[in-house]
Protein backbone atom coordinates (compact mmCIF):
# COMPACT_ATOMS: atom_id res chain seq x y z
CA UNK A 1 0.00 0.00 0.00
CA UNK A 2 1.39 3.32 -1.12
CA UNK A 3 1.74 5.58 2.35
CA UNK A 4 0.80 8.31 0.19
CA UNK A 5 -2.26 7.49 -1.07
CA UNK A 6 -5.45 9.13 -0.57
CA UNK A 7 -8.67 7.36 1.22
CA UNK A 8 -12.40 8.77 2.10
CA UNK A 9 -14.14 7.55 4.79
CA UNK A 10 -17.89 8.65 5.36
CA UNK A 11 -18.33 7.47 9.52
CA UNK A 12 -21.58 7.51 10.73
CA UNK A 13 -22.01 8.15 14.41
CA UNK A 14 -25.44 8.23 16.83
CA UNK A 15 -25.64 12.03 17.60
CA UNK A 16 -27.31 14.38 15.62
CA UNK A 17 -28.51 16.66 18.36
CA UNK A 18 -25.99 17.89 20.84
CA UNK A 19 -23.81 20.45 18.88
CA UNK A 20 -21.57 20.50 21.80
CA UNK A 21 -20.85 17.28 21.55
CA UNK A 22 -20.62 16.72 17.60
CA UNK A 23 -18.39 19.95 16.98
CA UNK A 24 -16.27 18.11 20.20
CA UNK A 25 -16.23 14.74 18.17
CA UNK A 26 -15.17 16.43 14.98
CA UNK A 27 -12.84 18.71 15.66
CA UNK A 28 -11.17 15.40 17.88
CA UNK A 29 -10.73 14.02 14.32
CA UNK A 30 -9.84 17.20 12.55
CA UNK A 31 -6.59 17.35 15.22
CA UNK A 32 -5.29 14.50 13.27
CA UNK A 33 -2.34 15.59 11.17
CA UNK A 34 -2.77 14.86 7.57
CA UNK A 35 -7.02 14.76 7.75
CA UNK A 36 -8.99 16.76 5.91
CA UNK A 37 -13.24 16.68 6.93
CA UNK A 38 -14.46 17.58 3.76
CA UNK A 39 -17.76 17.68 4.82
CA UNK A 40 -20.22 16.54 8.20
CA UNK A 41 -24.02 16.69 8.15
CA UNK A 42 -26.20 15.91 11.30
CA UNK A 43 -30.00 14.88 10.93
CA UNK A 44 -31.63 15.77 14.13
CA UNK A 45 -34.77 13.06 13.29
CA UNK A 46 -32.06 10.43 12.83
CA UNK A 47 -30.51 11.74 15.57
CA UNK A 48 -26.83 10.55 13.59
CA UNK A 49 -23.94 12.68 11.58
CA UNK A 50 -22.57 11.47 8.60
CA UNK A 51 -18.94 13.03 8.71
CA UNK A 52 -16.69 13.02 5.29
CA UNK A 53 -12.58 12.61 5.43
CA UNK A 54 -10.03 11.81 3.56
CA UNK A 55 -6.11 11.23 4.21
CA UNK A 56 -3.66 8.39 3.65
CA UNK A 57 -4.15 5.40 5.48
CA UNK A 58 -2.28 6.36 8.35
CA UNK A 59 -3.79 9.74 9.02
CA UNK A 60 -7.20 7.71 8.26
CA UNK A 61 -6.08 5.19 10.86
CA UNK A 62 -5.82 7.96 13.66
CA UNK A 63 -8.29 9.67 13.11
CA UNK A 64 -10.61 6.83 13.32
CA UNK A 65 -9.59 6.26 16.83
CA UNK A 66 -9.96 9.75 17.49
CA UNK A 67 -13.78 9.58 16.80
CA UNK A 68 -14.13 6.53 19.30
CA UNK A 69 -12.61 8.24 21.70
CA UNK A 70 -15.20 11.11 21.24
CA UNK A 71 -17.81 8.77 20.91
CA UNK A 72 -17.27 6.67 23.69
CA UNK A 73 -16.95 9.89 26.00
CA UNK A 74 -20.35 11.00 25.05
CA UNK A 75 -23.03 8.60 23.30
CA UNK A 76 -24.79 6.07 25.14
CA UNK A 77 -26.84 4.20 22.71
CA UNK A 78 -28.71 2.86 26.00
CA UNK A 79 -30.41 6.20 26.04
CA UNK A 80 -30.26 6.83 22.06
CA UNK A 81 -33.19 7.34 20.22
CA UNK A 82 -33.62 8.37 16.54
CA UNK A 83 -35.71 7.47 13.41
CA UNK A 84 -32.44 5.91 11.35
CA UNK A 85 -31.64 2.07 11.87
CA UNK A 86 -28.13 1.78 14.42
CA UNK A 87 -26.32 -0.44 16.25
CA UNK A 88 -23.88 1.23 17.61
CA UNK A 89 -22.20 4.78 18.61
CA UNK A 90 -19.71 4.38 15.84
CA UNK A 91 -22.00 2.81 13.91
CA UNK A 92 -20.57 2.19 10.29
CA UNK A 93 -16.76 3.21 8.91
CA UNK A 94 -16.70 2.79 5.01
CA UNK A 95 -13.46 3.28 3.08
CA UNK A 96 -13.38 4.43 -0.50
CA UNK A 97 -9.95 3.98 -2.57
CA UNK A 98 -9.75 7.80 -3.98
CA UNK A 99 -6.37 8.09 -5.45
CA UNK A 100 -3.51 6.12 -6.03
CA UNK A 101 -4.60 3.04 -3.89
CA UNK A 102 -7.12 -0.11 -4.97
CA UNK A 103 -9.59 -1.66 -3.41
CA UNK A 104 -8.01 -4.03 -1.87
CA UNK A 105 -5.19 -1.60 0.09
CA UNK A 106 -8.81 -0.31 1.52
CA UNK A 107 -9.62 -3.98 2.78
CA UNK A 108 -6.71 -4.19 4.02
CA UNK A 109 -7.13 -0.79 5.87
CA UNK A 110 -10.50 -1.68 7.35
CA UNK A 111 -8.86 -4.61 8.86
CA UNK A 112 -6.63 -3.04 10.38
CA UNK A 113 -8.52 -0.68 11.69
CA UNK A 114 -11.03 -3.28 13.00
CA UNK A 115 -8.15 -4.91 14.76
CA UNK A 116 -7.25 -1.63 16.55
CA UNK A 117 -10.80 -0.57 17.74
CA UNK A 118 -11.41 -4.17 19.18
CA UNK A 119 -8.54 -4.36 20.95
CA UNK A 120 -8.69 -0.16 22.54
CA UNK A 121 -12.42 0.41 22.56
CA UNK A 122 -13.57 -3.30 23.27
CA UNK A 123 -16.34 -3.00 20.85
CA UNK A 124 -17.03 -6.08 18.21
CA UNK A 125 -16.56 -5.31 14.62
CA UNK A 126 -18.18 -6.58 11.73
CA UNK A 127 -16.53 -6.38 8.78
CA UNK A 128 -19.24 -5.23 5.94
CA UNK A 129 -19.17 -4.50 1.90
CA UNK A 130 -15.76 -5.83 0.08
CA UNK A 131 -14.13 -6.59 3.11
CA UNK A 132 -16.84 -9.27 4.62
CA UNK A 133 -15.81 -12.53 5.26
CA UNK A 134 -19.12 -14.15 4.38
CA UNK A 135 -21.41 -13.13 1.81
CA UNK A 136 -24.43 -12.77 4.10
CA UNK A 137 -22.44 -9.87 5.91
CA UNK A 138 -21.90 -7.80 2.73
CA UNK A 139 -24.88 -5.60 3.12
CA UNK A 140 -24.98 -2.91 5.68
CA UNK A 141 -28.69 -3.61 6.43
CA UNK A 142 -28.53 -7.18 6.79
CA UNK A 143 -25.47 -7.11 9.24
CA UNK A 144 -27.47 -3.93 11.01
CA UNK A 145 -31.07 -5.78 11.44
CA UNK A 146 -32.04 -5.84 15.30
CA UNK A 147 -30.04 -2.72 15.69
CA UNK A 148 -28.67 -1.87 18.97
CA UNK A 149 -31.37 -3.33 21.20
CA UNK A 150 -30.89 -6.71 19.60
CA UNK A 151 -26.93 -7.18 19.19
CA UNK A 152 -26.41 -9.36 22.20
CA UNK A 153 -28.44 -12.11 20.82
CA UNK A 154 -27.54 -11.53 17.09
CA UNK A 155 -23.68 -11.67 18.02
CA UNK A 156 -24.42 -14.80 20.27
CA UNK A 157 -24.67 -17.01 16.94
CA UNK A 158 -22.08 -18.51 14.92
CA UNK A 159 -23.29 -16.96 11.67
CA UNK A 160 -22.83 -13.36 13.58
CA UNK A 161 -19.96 -14.15 15.85
CA UNK A 162 -18.01 -10.63 15.26
CA UNK A 163 -15.07 -10.79 13.02
CA UNK A 164 -12.59 -9.05 15.38
CA UNK A 165 -13.49 -8.91 19.59
CA UNK A 166 -15.51 -10.89 21.77
CA UNK A 167 -19.63 -11.39 20.69
CA UNK A 168 -20.86 -9.16 23.06
CA UNK A 169 -21.60 -5.49 22.77
CA UNK A 170 -20.44 -2.84 24.35
CA UNK A 171 -22.14 -1.63 26.71
CA UNK A 172 -22.20 1.79 25.90
CA UNK A 173 -21.17 1.80 22.25
CA UNK A 174 -22.48 -1.58 20.86
CA UNK A 175 -21.17 -2.97 17.64
CA UNK A 176 -19.55 -1.06 14.83
CA UNK A 177 -19.49 -2.17 10.82
CA UNK A 178 -16.44 -1.24 9.20
CA UNK A 179 -15.43 -2.16 5.53
CA UNK A 180 -14.09 -0.97 2.39
CA UNK A 181 -16.77 -0.23 -0.59
CA UNK A 182 -16.30 1.97 -3.76
CA UNK A 183 -17.15 5.29 -3.74
CA UNK A 184 -21.14 5.62 -4.19
CA UNK A 185 -23.32 8.59 -5.59
CA UNK A 186 -26.48 9.61 -4.64
CA UNK A 187 -28.46 10.81 -7.33
CA UNK A 188 -31.61 12.00 -7.36
CA UNK A 189 -34.09 12.67 -10.40
CA UNK A 190 -37.65 14.88 -10.65
CA UNK A 191 -40.53 14.02 -12.47
CA UNK A 192 -42.89 16.37 -13.23
CA UNK A 193 -46.26 14.55 -11.25
CA UNK A 194 -47.30 14.31 -8.02
CA UNK A 195 -48.47 10.98 -7.95
CA UNK A 196 -46.46 8.71 -5.98
CA UNK A 197 -47.70 5.16 -7.37
CA UNK A 198 -45.43 6.28 -10.37
CA UNK A 199 -42.92 7.33 -8.64
CA UNK A 200 -42.50 3.91 -6.61
CA UNK A 201 -43.21 2.22 -9.94
CA UNK A 202 -40.26 3.45 -11.55
CA UNK A 203 -38.10 3.69 -8.36
CA UNK A 204 -38.68 -0.04 -8.63
CA UNK A 205 -38.10 -0.82 -12.49
CA UNK A 206 -34.72 0.73 -12.17
CA UNK A 207 -33.33 -0.62 -8.80
CA UNK A 208 -31.55 -3.91 -8.63
CA UNK A 209 -33.92 -5.35 -5.93
CA UNK A 210 -36.97 -5.42 -8.26
CA UNK A 211 -35.26 -6.14 -11.48
CA UNK A 212 -33.81 -2.82 -12.59
CA UNK A 213 -29.98 -2.14 -12.82
CA UNK A 214 -27.73 -3.77 -10.31
CA UNK A 215 -26.38 -1.20 -8.68
CA UNK A 216 -28.28 1.09 -7.75
CA UNK A 217 -30.82 1.26 -4.87
CA UNK A 218 -33.81 3.73 -5.66
CA UNK A 219 -37.17 4.70 -3.68
CA UNK A 220 -39.74 7.20 -4.43
CA UNK A 221 -39.93 10.27 -2.43
CA UNK A 222 -42.48 13.06 -1.99
CA UNK A 223 -41.31 16.86 -2.73
CA UNK A 224 -44.30 18.37 -1.17
CA UNK A 225 -43.64 21.26 -1.33
CA UNK A 226 -42.81 21.73 -5.23
CA UNK A 227 -46.19 19.03 -5.86
CA UNK A 228 -43.62 16.63 -7.70
CA UNK A 229 -41.98 13.20 -7.11
CA UNK A 230 -38.44 12.19 -7.12
CA UNK A 231 -36.70 9.18 -7.92
CA UNK A 232 -33.98 9.05 -5.30
CA UNK A 233 -31.09 6.82 -5.83
CA UNK A 234 -27.86 5.53 -4.37
CA UNK A 235 -25.58 4.08 -7.17
CA UNK A 236 -22.95 2.26 -5.57
CA UNK A 237 -20.79 0.87 -8.36
CA UNK A 238 -21.07 4.03 -10.86
CA UNK A 239 -18.23 2.20 -12.60
CA UNK A 240 -20.32 -0.74 -14.09
CA UNK A 241 -23.94 1.36 -13.50
CA UNK A 242 -23.25 4.82 -14.60
CA UNK A 243 -25.30 7.93 -13.82
CA UNK A 244 -26.25 8.28 -17.44
CA UNK A 245 -27.37 4.66 -17.62
CA UNK A 246 -29.88 5.12 -14.46
CA UNK A 247 -30.63 8.78 -15.77
CA UNK A 248 -31.76 6.90 -19.19
CA UNK A 249 -33.61 4.26 -17.82
CA UNK A 250 -35.89 6.50 -15.73
CA UNK A 251 -36.73 8.41 -18.78
CA UNK A 252 -37.91 5.41 -20.59
CA UNK A 253 -39.75 4.20 -17.52
CA UNK A 254 -41.31 7.56 -17.15
CA UNK A 255 -42.70 7.65 -20.60
CA UNK A 256 -45.21 4.91 -19.93
CA UNK A 257 -47.04 7.01 -17.69
CA UNK A 258 -46.49 10.43 -19.82
CA UNK A 259 -44.30 11.62 -16.93
CA UNK A 260 -41.28 13.83 -17.97
CA UNK A 261 -37.70 14.62 -15.79
CA UNK A 262 -38.03 18.28 -14.81
CA UNK A 263 -34.32 18.14 -12.89
CA UNK A 264 -32.19 16.22 -10.94
CA UNK A 265 -29.49 16.53 -8.13
CA UNK A 266 -26.46 14.47 -6.91
CA UNK A 267 -26.36 14.88 -3.11
CA UNK A 268 -22.82 15.64 -1.46
CA UNK A 269 -19.42 14.41 -2.60
CA UNK A 270 -19.05 12.58 -6.65
CA UNK A 271 -15.99 11.35 -7.83
CA UNK A 272 -15.17 13.53 -11.23
CA UNK A 273 -14.94 10.22 -12.63
CA UNK A 274 -18.53 9.65 -12.10
CA UNK A 275 -19.30 13.09 -14.19
CA UNK A 276 -17.11 12.58 -16.77
CA UNK A 277 -17.93 8.94 -17.34
CA UNK A 278 -21.72 10.01 -18.33
CA UNK A 279 -20.44 13.13 -20.55
CA UNK A 280 -18.19 11.20 -22.85
CA UNK A 281 -21.67 8.92 -23.07
CA UNK A 282 -23.54 11.96 -24.18
CA UNK A 283 -21.10 13.79 -26.44
CA UNK A 284 -19.73 10.02 -27.46
CA UNK A 285 -16.55 10.49 -27.12
CA UNK A 286 -14.00 7.93 -28.23
CA UNK A 287 -10.21 7.08 -26.82
CA UNK A 288 -11.17 9.23 -23.40
CA UNK A 289 -8.68 9.32 -20.77
CA UNK A 290 -8.92 10.48 -17.46
CA UNK A 291 -5.55 11.75 -16.93
CA UNK A 292 -6.93 14.06 -20.38
CA UNK A 293 -8.61 16.09 -16.88
CA UNK A 294 -6.21 18.84 -15.71
CA UNK A 295 -6.86 18.30 -12.30
CA UNK A 296 -6.38 14.55 -12.27
CA UNK A 297 -2.72 15.58 -13.49
CA UNK A 298 -1.84 18.80 -10.81
CA UNK B 1 -1.98 37.45 -5.53
CA UNK B 2 -1.92 34.22 -4.26
CA UNK B 3 1.94 32.75 -3.83
CA UNK B 4 0.72 29.23 -3.68
CA UNK B 5 -2.00 29.16 -6.27
CA UNK B 6 -1.81 27.27 -10.00
CA UNK B 7 -1.29 28.42 -12.85
CA UNK B 8 -0.63 26.92 -15.89
CA UNK B 9 1.26 27.49 -19.12
CA UNK B 10 1.35 26.27 -22.77
CA UNK B 11 4.97 27.59 -24.06
CA UNK B 12 4.85 27.11 -28.21
CA UNK B 13 8.56 27.05 -28.96
CA UNK B 14 9.78 26.69 -32.63
CA UNK B 15 11.85 22.78 -32.34
CA UNK B 16 9.51 19.86 -33.44
CA UNK B 17 12.31 17.72 -35.06
CA UNK B 18 15.71 17.22 -33.57
CA UNK B 19 14.94 14.93 -30.23
CA UNK B 20 17.93 15.99 -28.11
CA UNK B 21 17.53 19.60 -28.73
CA UNK B 22 13.82 19.43 -27.42
CA UNK B 23 14.72 16.98 -24.79
CA UNK B 24 17.28 19.36 -23.36
CA UNK B 25 15.22 22.26 -23.32
CA UNK B 26 12.19 20.58 -21.39
CA UNK B 27 14.51 19.41 -19.23
CA UNK B 28 15.76 22.88 -18.25
CA UNK B 29 12.14 23.59 -17.40
CA UNK B 30 11.24 20.76 -15.69
CA UNK B 31 14.08 21.13 -13.49
CA UNK B 32 12.70 24.36 -12.33
CA UNK B 33 11.81 23.35 -8.62
CA UNK B 34 8.04 23.20 -8.35
CA UNK B 35 6.71 22.95 -11.70
CA UNK B 36 5.42 19.91 -12.88
CA UNK B 37 5.67 19.53 -17.03
CA UNK B 38 2.10 18.15 -17.70
CA UNK B 39 2.79 16.68 -21.62
CA UNK B 40 4.83 18.34 -23.97
CA UNK B 41 4.12 17.15 -27.84
CA UNK B 42 6.65 18.03 -30.90
CA UNK B 43 5.54 18.01 -34.58
CA UNK B 44 7.97 17.37 -37.25
CA UNK B 45 5.78 18.84 -40.09
CA UNK B 46 5.07 22.22 -37.87
CA UNK B 47 8.49 21.84 -36.53
CA UNK B 48 7.25 23.32 -33.30
CA UNK B 49 6.90 21.67 -29.49
CA UNK B 50 3.90 22.14 -27.82
CA UNK B 51 4.59 22.61 -23.69
CA UNK B 52 2.33 22.18 -20.95
CA UNK B 53 3.29 22.96 -17.59
CA UNK B 54 1.99 24.08 -13.94
CA UNK B 55 2.89 25.53 -11.21
CA UNK B 56 2.97 28.58 -8.92
CA UNK B 57 3.83 31.75 -10.05
CA UNK B 58 7.04 32.01 -8.51
CA UNK B 59 7.99 28.51 -10.38
CA UNK B 60 6.26 29.12 -13.19
CA UNK B 61 8.61 32.47 -14.07
CA UNK B 62 11.81 30.78 -13.20
CA UNK B 63 10.49 27.92 -16.09
CA UNK B 64 9.67 30.53 -18.49
CA UNK B 65 13.52 31.95 -18.22
CA UNK B 66 15.04 28.57 -18.30
CA UNK B 67 12.60 28.01 -21.85
CA UNK B 68 14.30 31.23 -23.15
CA UNK B 69 17.95 29.87 -21.92
CA UNK B 70 17.56 26.81 -23.85
CA UNK B 71 15.59 28.21 -26.75
CA UNK B 72 18.42 31.34 -27.02
CA UNK B 73 21.23 28.20 -27.27
CA UNK B 74 19.60 25.56 -29.69
CA UNK B 75 17.15 27.46 -31.94
CA UNK B 76 17.93 30.17 -34.82
CA UNK B 77 14.94 31.36 -36.57
CA UNK B 78 17.14 32.77 -39.54
CA UNK B 79 17.40 28.98 -40.60
CA UNK B 80 13.95 27.63 -39.28
CA UNK B 81 11.05 26.25 -41.46
CA UNK B 82 8.05 24.14 -40.57
CA UNK B 83 4.60 24.14 -41.72
CA UNK B 84 2.86 26.51 -38.61
CA UNK B 85 3.29 30.08 -38.64
CA UNK B 86 5.84 31.81 -35.84
CA UNK B 87 7.63 34.84 -35.39
CA UNK B 88 9.96 33.92 -32.31
CA UNK B 89 12.17 30.88 -30.84
CA UNK B 90 9.63 30.89 -28.24
CA UNK B 91 6.95 31.88 -30.23
CA UNK B 92 4.06 32.39 -27.79
CA UNK B 93 3.59 31.85 -23.61
CA UNK B 94 0.06 32.08 -22.72
CA UNK B 95 -1.15 31.54 -18.93
CA UNK B 96 -4.20 30.14 -17.44
CA UNK B 97 -5.50 30.35 -14.32
CA UNK B 98 -6.41 27.25 -12.45
CA UNK B 99 -6.67 27.48 -8.62
CA UNK B 100 -6.99 29.98 -6.48
CA UNK B 101 -6.18 32.90 -9.10
CA UNK B 102 -7.91 35.14 -11.12
CA UNK B 103 -7.23 36.16 -14.57
CA UNK B 104 -6.05 39.71 -13.02
CA UNK B 105 -3.39 37.47 -11.28
CA UNK B 106 -2.45 35.76 -14.61
CA UNK B 107 -2.45 39.36 -16.37
CA UNK B 108 -0.16 40.73 -13.71
CA UNK B 109 2.49 37.20 -13.80
CA UNK B 110 2.43 37.62 -17.58
CA UNK B 111 3.12 41.49 -17.43
CA UNK B 112 6.27 40.44 -15.44
CA UNK B 113 7.61 37.44 -17.45
CA UNK B 114 7.57 39.98 -20.22
CA UNK B 115 9.50 42.66 -18.45
CA UNK B 116 11.89 39.91 -17.82
CA UNK B 117 12.27 38.35 -20.85
CA UNK B 118 12.76 41.72 -22.65
CA UNK B 119 15.45 42.43 -19.81
CA UNK B 120 17.46 39.16 -20.05
CA UNK B 121 17.30 38.13 -23.20
CA UNK B 122 16.69 41.60 -25.62
CA UNK B 123 13.75 39.69 -26.97
CA UNK B 124 10.41 41.99 -27.91
CA UNK B 125 7.36 41.08 -25.94
CA UNK B 126 3.61 41.94 -27.75
CA UNK B 127 0.99 41.32 -24.81
CA UNK B 128 -1.84 39.55 -26.37
CA UNK B 129 -5.90 38.07 -25.53
CA UNK B 130 -6.58 39.36 -21.67
CA UNK B 131 -2.92 41.17 -21.32
CA UNK B 132 -3.08 43.01 -24.57
CA UNK B 133 -2.76 46.79 -24.61
CA UNK B 134 -5.08 47.23 -27.48
CA UNK B 135 -7.64 45.61 -28.91
CA UNK B 136 -5.65 44.96 -32.38
CA UNK B 137 -3.31 43.28 -30.63
CA UNK B 138 -5.18 40.69 -28.62
CA UNK B 139 -6.18 37.96 -31.33
CA UNK B 140 -2.68 35.77 -31.82
CA UNK B 141 -3.15 35.38 -35.57
CA UNK B 142 -3.05 39.27 -35.91
CA UNK B 143 -0.16 39.52 -33.61
CA UNK B 144 1.98 36.95 -35.36
CA UNK B 145 0.97 37.86 -39.07
CA UNK B 146 3.93 38.67 -41.01
CA UNK B 147 5.53 35.58 -38.83
CA UNK B 148 9.32 36.13 -38.51
CA UNK B 149 10.51 37.24 -41.65
CA UNK B 150 8.50 40.24 -41.58
CA UNK B 151 8.65 41.40 -37.57
CA UNK B 152 11.81 44.33 -38.46
CA UNK B 153 9.40 45.88 -40.90
CA UNK B 154 6.15 45.15 -38.26
CA UNK B 155 7.62 46.51 -35.02
CA UNK B 156 8.67 49.43 -36.92
CA UNK B 157 5.05 50.72 -37.06
CA UNK B 158 3.69 52.51 -34.15
CA UNK B 159 0.85 50.21 -34.13
CA UNK B 160 3.12 47.32 -33.22
CA UNK B 161 5.59 48.75 -30.85
CA UNK B 162 6.67 46.05 -28.34
CA UNK B 163 4.90 45.87 -25.11
CA UNK B 164 8.79 45.65 -23.70
CA UNK B 165 11.58 45.99 -24.79
CA UNK B 166 13.29 47.62 -28.30
CA UNK B 167 11.31 47.47 -31.81
CA UNK B 168 14.13 45.58 -33.14
CA UNK B 169 13.44 41.69 -33.78
CA UNK B 170 16.03 39.41 -31.91
CA UNK B 171 18.30 38.34 -34.39
CA UNK B 172 17.85 34.49 -33.73
CA UNK B 173 14.91 34.49 -31.22
CA UNK B 174 12.69 37.05 -33.01
CA UNK B 175 9.42 37.86 -31.31
CA UNK B 176 7.79 36.58 -28.44
CA UNK B 177 3.59 37.11 -27.55
CA UNK B 178 2.93 36.76 -23.66
CA UNK B 179 -0.23 36.83 -22.31
CA UNK B 180 -3.28 35.60 -20.06
CA UNK B 181 -6.31 33.64 -21.45
CA UNK B 182 -8.96 31.39 -20.32
CA UNK B 183 -8.25 27.48 -20.58
CA UNK B 184 -9.34 26.41 -23.86
CA UNK B 185 -10.76 23.19 -24.57
CA UNK B 186 -9.80 21.18 -28.23
CA UNK B 187 -13.37 19.79 -28.81
CA UNK B 188 -13.93 17.38 -32.51
CA UNK B 189 -16.83 16.02 -33.53
CA UNK B 190 -16.83 13.47 -36.25
CA UNK B 191 -19.99 13.06 -38.60
CA UNK B 192 -20.85 10.00 -40.75
CA UNK B 193 -20.09 11.73 -44.17
CA UNK B 194 -17.12 12.17 -46.23
CA UNK B 195 -18.52 15.03 -48.00
CA UNK B 196 -15.81 18.29 -47.19
CA UNK B 197 -18.59 20.83 -48.54
CA UNK B 198 -20.81 19.77 -45.54
CA UNK B 199 -17.80 20.04 -42.63
CA UNK B 200 -17.02 23.53 -44.01
CA UNK B 201 -20.53 24.58 -43.89
CA UNK B 202 -20.91 23.21 -40.75
CA UNK B 203 -17.61 24.72 -39.05
CA UNK B 204 -18.64 28.24 -40.92
CA UNK B 205 -22.12 27.88 -39.36
CA UNK B 206 -20.72 27.14 -35.59
CA UNK B 207 -18.10 29.38 -35.23
CA UNK B 208 -18.25 32.95 -34.00
CA UNK B 209 -16.43 34.59 -37.23
CA UNK B 210 -18.90 33.60 -39.29
CA UNK B 211 -22.22 33.77 -37.44
CA UNK B 212 -21.92 31.02 -34.71
CA UNK B 213 -21.47 30.56 -31.65
CA UNK B 214 -18.86 33.95 -29.37
CA UNK B 215 -16.16 31.76 -27.91
CA UNK B 216 -16.38 28.48 -30.84
CA UNK B 217 -12.78 28.66 -33.28
CA UNK B 218 -13.93 25.89 -36.09
CA UNK B 219 -12.58 24.23 -39.49
CA UNK B 220 -14.00 21.58 -41.23
CA UNK B 221 -10.79 18.50 -41.40
CA UNK B 222 -11.18 15.76 -43.36
CA UNK B 223 -10.57 12.11 -42.04
CA UNK B 224 -9.28 9.91 -44.54
CA UNK B 225 -9.32 6.80 -43.07
CA UNK B 226 -12.39 6.59 -41.44
CA UNK B 227 -13.67 8.11 -44.97
CA UNK B 228 -15.19 10.63 -42.39
CA UNK B 229 -15.19 14.50 -41.93
CA UNK B 230 -14.31 16.38 -38.65
CA UNK B 231 -15.47 19.45 -37.09
CA UNK B 232 -12.66 20.27 -35.48
CA UNK B 233 -12.92 23.76 -32.71
CA UNK B 234 -11.22 25.07 -30.33
CA UNK B 235 -13.82 26.89 -27.44
CA UNK B 236 -11.90 29.83 -26.44
CA UNK B 237 -14.53 30.49 -23.68
CA UNK B 238 -16.13 27.18 -22.24
CA UNK B 239 -17.41 28.83 -19.42
CA UNK B 240 -19.60 30.93 -21.58
CA UNK B 241 -19.75 28.65 -24.87
CA UNK B 242 -20.00 25.43 -23.13
CA UNK B 243 -19.13 22.46 -25.01
CA UNK B 244 -22.38 20.62 -24.61
CA UNK B 245 -23.95 24.27 -26.73
CA UNK B 246 -21.53 23.43 -29.73
CA UNK B 247 -22.03 19.93 -30.00
CA UNK B 248 -25.80 20.70 -29.86
CA UNK B 249 -25.02 23.03 -32.71
CA UNK B 250 -23.18 20.77 -34.69
CA UNK B 251 -26.05 17.85 -34.22
CA UNK B 252 -28.74 20.61 -35.39
CA UNK B 253 -26.79 21.91 -38.02
CA UNK B 254 -26.14 18.38 -39.80
CA UNK B 255 -30.03 17.57 -39.61
CA UNK B 256 -29.55 19.76 -42.82
CA UNK B 257 -27.59 17.57 -44.55
CA UNK B 258 -29.17 14.16 -43.15
CA UNK B 259 -25.87 13.82 -41.62
CA UNK B 260 -25.36 12.73 -37.72
CA UNK B 261 -22.81 12.96 -34.81
CA UNK B 262 -20.94 9.43 -34.94
CA UNK B 263 -18.20 10.78 -32.25
CA UNK B 264 -15.82 13.25 -30.70
CA UNK B 265 -12.70 13.74 -28.92
CA UNK B 266 -11.33 16.16 -26.74
CA UNK B 267 -7.60 16.75 -27.36
CA UNK B 268 -4.74 17.09 -24.65
CA UNK B 269 -6.04 18.24 -20.69
CA UNK B 270 -9.45 19.46 -20.39
CA UNK B 271 -10.79 21.10 -16.99
CA UNK B 272 -12.85 19.37 -14.75
CA UNK B 273 -15.09 22.47 -14.79
CA UNK B 274 -15.98 22.18 -18.41
CA UNK B 275 -16.77 18.53 -18.32
CA UNK B 276 -19.17 18.81 -15.13
CA UNK B 277 -20.98 21.73 -16.34
CA UNK B 278 -21.43 19.57 -20.16
CA UNK B 279 -22.43 17.01 -17.67
CA UNK B 280 -24.92 18.89 -15.49
CA UNK B 281 -27.27 20.44 -18.66
CA UNK B 282 -27.78 16.72 -19.73
CA UNK B 283 -29.32 15.51 -16.58
CA UNK B 284 -30.92 18.38 -15.78
CA UNK B 285 -28.71 19.07 -12.81
CA UNK B 286 -30.32 22.07 -10.09
CA UNK B 287 -28.47 23.60 -7.74
CA UNK B 288 -25.24 22.31 -8.62
CA UNK B 289 -21.51 22.87 -6.88
CA UNK B 290 -18.47 22.33 -8.30
CA UNK B 291 -17.27 21.56 -4.42
CA UNK B 292 -19.17 18.94 -4.70
CA UNK B 293 -16.71 17.18 -6.82
CA UNK B 294 -14.36 15.30 -4.62
CA UNK B 295 -11.57 15.85 -6.20
CA UNK B 296 -11.91 19.63 -6.03
CA UNK B 297 -12.21 19.10 -1.76
CA UNK B 298 -8.41 17.03 -1.89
Amino acid sequence: MNPNCVIESIPNFSEGRRPEVISEIVNGVRSVEGVKVLDFSSDSDHNRTVLTIAGNPGALRGAIMKLFEGASKHIDLRVHKGEHPRMGAVDVVPFVPIRDCTMADCVELSKEVAREVSERYSVPVILYEDSCSSENRRNLADVRKGEFEGMATKLAKAEWKPDFGDPHPHPSMGVVAIGARMALVAFNVNLDTANMKIANDIAKAVRNSSGGLRFVKALGVELKERNQVQISMNLVNYKKTPIYRAFELIRIEAKRYGVNIVGSEIVGLVPGEAIAESFAYYVGLENYDLNQILENRL
